[in-house]
């Protein structure tokens, strides 16, 4: 029988920062992550495995992470913990420990559409087989529909586009794809990109059936017309996988996560849960999220381990950052959306400044570079920005990010002082972060 | 005669930054700019005209900036000011002003080297002429000596090369390039990246003479030894350009800049200072700072256009922001570099993390990029920060930027909510502002 003063169930983003964490704090700890994948896929590379990179051996998390963390490792499904004795049983046995972090992750959700068990409908599973199988059905496959046009949808559509010779077609229930992630404006320019890729949307559109004999052949839309499919995907969200904690008497919240305080600890003491499968509030009044990320499971992570055995961290709530690219096109949010802000009652103040990310214009590498930003009308606080442009929009992103975290004011951001240099990044004289809250502060005042 | 309620003297980043935010904040007030250049070049921009945009007319700051501002604008030089009267003289009449902003800039210095006056010696000077002539001499040139291993130095020595057939060569009187701005491990990569793309570099060494009969044809080092020279560039700092105000009165500091107080007024109260002509003082502990830098600039042009009728903003001094790029590597430093921090007598724990900027690794666009955090060692807060990496690395320095300016502890950056992307970032799992910051919080643990 293994016994360790810390266990971690779970290899992915959230597994691996909460062990390596967890022995950076404590160092005198054992600590041992159980995983049940032999190869542990990097989770937000998984689509790119269809078009850029090729095969998902190419993309793993690699174990020298644990290594380098003096963090042990073992190959095992956890079948149950038994709570009292402090004991997991194993497919490999029994494993002791002092604390123990559940990082479960999550599955992907199947939605109640008829025919969704169909031979050739596919969810999008964290499972180096499940890939390999599905990029193998996908090389004779003409006619490729997807329902759901959030991250998973896109990035898969516009990767698999990249190979050729498909018909490719994302079904979206909302009037835009990335409704959810975006204001309007931003989900256009993404679904302009999309589309000069070739690929076709149906937005505003609902798969009521998905039929076949054998195996899928099409889907039937909502307004009745029928696509042609010989693989369908499936991108409409994931569900917090806690079997196991429930199991095993955890309190499961009503958003169906595991139920934990802003140390990240369960209702059992011993019992810290981070990553997609643990509650999470967010940043912004504290409210439920239903927001699942790397990202966010990697902060969640280094809370739970750094806790353990003395609560020295404290989770502010979940602020929501997130890119994607298509193309040389990024798209970035961090914090609210006006959207989202709006249907959360903020009166909300918002500034679009757009120009080149070089100066002068001309230097290689130029592009457009969009970005908006979003305050609280009485506060001036920032509540969220979002972000167009080239590669570097990911860390302007991160920008705005540590802005919304460090709750600036529109007048804080006015007097942000960056570096800029013309290879690098747009002209001092108007750089989009100072600038948009000049407009903001301006808005603010006029509207009094 | 001319008259405005504003009046600002100074075409460039300051002074175009400082006249449009105080039309912003005060929209009845009429602005004008008065600067002697027809045309104004991107301060940052010069040195990429020489091998990389082609001409001064394509690094120009467009009057767009200033018509879409709401400001006005005169070519004049301004030969004095009448403080009793608050008029000026200029070359194209009286100007009466209610308020005054002086961003006059700096000049060129030029150090006391026998020789330095020959024809065939240059400096920078912002002036499309004159870099016009500097190109055209260039052109038949074989061998270049830039005195100097700053950033115009390094960026001019690369520019030109990009043109090929000239033998260059830096010489830097410290023991590396760019040592006032990055520390030693930084500097020497900037190093080899100059090397490698055939510039010769003597550090250590000093120029003692300028030789030659008409005009110049070789230098002679510290060392003895001489180099051929058809053209020799000075690269060697810049003096505030206080002429008008010293004419007029006003206080100058020693650091032979407009003293100014943290509104950015000097010592007459209908009149600021802003940008290179203006004192500054350190962000860190409120001494004063020679650093010039457009960025600052428009800091200062922000808190003097918002200050003039009534305050609103204080300066809070400069924290030096800046980056550079040699073809694909880019070098940034935010705050204050170890050798500066420990110069000044901080105890400093530094951390350092180094892998790629994409995940999987093989993503397009990966680069190797290396962070190095520094923190005070009692209280964990951030002092600075410095990236290598490839175009991101400058907006990556903007996120260090904003840590900095926050006064974030290496226990925030910890708890640092970032947004992460296959094709855009490093993986959550090892970001490099989180994971060092990890190291920064076990390296002040252990050292008590």
């Amino acid at each position: 029988m293994q016994n360790a003063d810390v266990v971690v169930v779970g290899g992915s983003a959230a597994g691996i920062t909460a062990a390596v964490t967890a022995k950076r704090h404590y160092p005198d700890k054992r600590v041992l992550l159980v995983r049940m994948e032999e190869k542990v896929l990097i989770p937000c590379g998984i689509p790119y495995i269809f078009g850029t990179v090729g095969t998902p051996e190419k993309n793993l998390i690699s174990d020298a992470v644990l290594e380098k963390g003096q963090v042990e490792h073992v190959i095992a499904e956890v079948t149950s913990i038994d709570r009292e004795k402090k004991l997991l049983h194993t497919s490999q046995g029994e494993i002791c420990y002092g604390k123990l972090i559940l990082a479960t992750g999550s599955l992907p959700s199947r939605p109640p559409i008829p025919g969704a068990d169909k031979a050739g409908v596919f969810t999008i599973v964290k499972d180096v087989a499940q890939i390999q199988m599905l990029q193998m059905e996908l090389r004779d496959a003409k006619d490729v529909v997807i329902i759901g046009g959030g991250f998973i949808g896109i990035e898969f559509a516009d990767e698999i586009m990249k190979g050729g010779g498909k018909t490719i077609t994302i079904v979206e229930i909302a009037p835009h794809c990335l409704s959810l992630s975006y204001d309007e404006e931003f989900c256009i320019e993404a679904e302009d990109a999309l589309r000069s890729r070739g690929i076709q949307i149906r937005a505003n559109t609902k798969v009521t059936g998905i039929h076949g004999t054998t195996r899928v052949e099409g889907v039937t839309l909502s307004d009745g017309q029928t696509l042609k499919a010989d693989i369908v995907l499936l991108g409409t969200g994931a569900t917090p996988n806690v079997k196991l904690a429930q199991n095993a008497g955890l309190r499961i919240g009503y958003t169906g996560a595991i139920v934990v305080d802003r140390t990240m600890r369960t209702s059992d003491t011993a019992i810290y849960a981070c990553g997609d499968c643990a509650k999470k509030i967010s940043f912004f009044g504290g409210r439920p999220s239903k927001l699942m990320l790397a990202s966010i499971a990697t902060l969640e992570a280094r809370i739970a381990g750094a806790n353990l055995f003395g609560i020295t961290r404290e989770n502010p709530g979940t602020v929501g950052v997130w890119s994607t690219a298509i193309g040389d096109l990024a798209l970035g949010t961090a914090g609210l959306t006006e959207t989202v802000a709006k249907a959360d009652g903020y009166d909300v103040v918002t500034a679009l400044v757009e120009g080149p990310n070089r100066h002068p214009g001309c230097m290689p590498g130029a592009a457009n570079m969009k970005v908006k930003l979003l305050f609280e009308h009485n506060s001036g606080v920032l509540l969220g920005g979002q972000v167009r442009g080239s590669s570097a929009a990911g860390e302007m992103l991160n920008v705005i990010a540590a802005c919304v975290q460090k709750r600036m004011t529109a007048e804080d951001i006015a007097m942000f002082q960056m570096g800029t240099h013309p290879a690098l990044t747009a002209s001092p004289v108007v750089y989009p972060l100072t600038t948009a809250a000049e407009i903001a502060i301006t808005k603010i005042r006029n509207k009094g």
